[in-house]
């Protein structure tokens, strides 16, 4: 069973990024709009239960509500055709990242850290010169201030369902 | 905005009710599969955060987990072109859902409470009766044990998000 840890933003961002996806993102009805902290990965229940769950659980403990600010969009071109809302670089929500790659939650990472919520992909190369064009110009306004994070599974139809949710609770 | 109260049972019940709500169901993208413990109300962050989830935290401290049973399907006909997996008789969910109901979550209730988690609903008057005919006879033997539940709130494009996880820890 695939598992994954995300943050849902507030829903004033993740409206805003579904006018886009709507249109430009095939994955769209499967999950909400969401920056990514941990990829999926494989586990089971007794993993979640005993080990993946106590150390989200620590972490959350330990890390304070984290303020983002999204300015831009971004492009992973020429590697994959996908647009996102660009989350400004933030110390903070890197660490909380990388805490979720250490100890108990150790895995290999395919890229660096790049916080983001997308909002277009598998555009065809014509598609997406056309939307990102359109868009790489546009002046983002968007501030919100990230106070939990969760945990998901994967369905059979691969869209997502959350598990549990984790509030930062550091002072 | 828009919050409700919803359990998704586990990946095995949410993908057998998710074969037949990606044919049947218009809401098949907007929410996985539930059993709706409190119907759609307003309210806002405030609310939310200073009377909502701390009666939820009661509730949830003082409920044991749930053990329920899908033998079935049933129907909402003639009220509504809706059919579900019916969740057997249950009173410890009968009782999760009535304290949702009062106290600081106080709220008129539109019908009584009928456990199930919907898998068609919109058909028009011949597909309903086409699809209810070929699955009243069958035979489910789905059972899950309950731990948790969750708040959630409605997106601009209608589809819900998770907010808060409650695990239920009653003794």
């Amino acid at each position: 069973m695939k598992y994954g840890v995300a943050i849902f933003p507030s829903k004033k961002v993740q409206d805003e990024a579904n006018s886009y996806r709507k249109r430009y993102d095939t994955h769209y009805a499967l999950v909400p709009p969401h920056i990514t902290l941990k990829y999926p990965f494989e586990s089971n229940d007794e993993e979640i239960e005993k080990t993946i769950i106590p150390a989200l659980d620590e972490i959350a403990k330990n890390t304070k509500p984290i303020d983002i600010a999204v300015k831009k969009v971004g492009s992973f071109k020429p590697v994959e055709n996908v647009i996102y809302l660009k989350v400004e670089p933030n110390n903070d929500l890197q660490n909380l990242s990388d805490e979720m790659h250490k100890g108990a939650l150790e895995g290999e990472r395919e890229h660096a850290f790049v916080p983001h919520i997308t909002i277009a992909q598998n555009l065809s190369d014509d598609e997406f010169s056309d939307v990102y064009e359109s868009l790489r110009m546009s002046k983002f306004d968007l501030s919100d201030r990230i106070d939990r994070f969760q945990l998901l599974y994967q369905l059979d139809n691969d869209s997502w369902s959350v598990y549990e949710t984790f509030r930062l609770k550091g002072e």
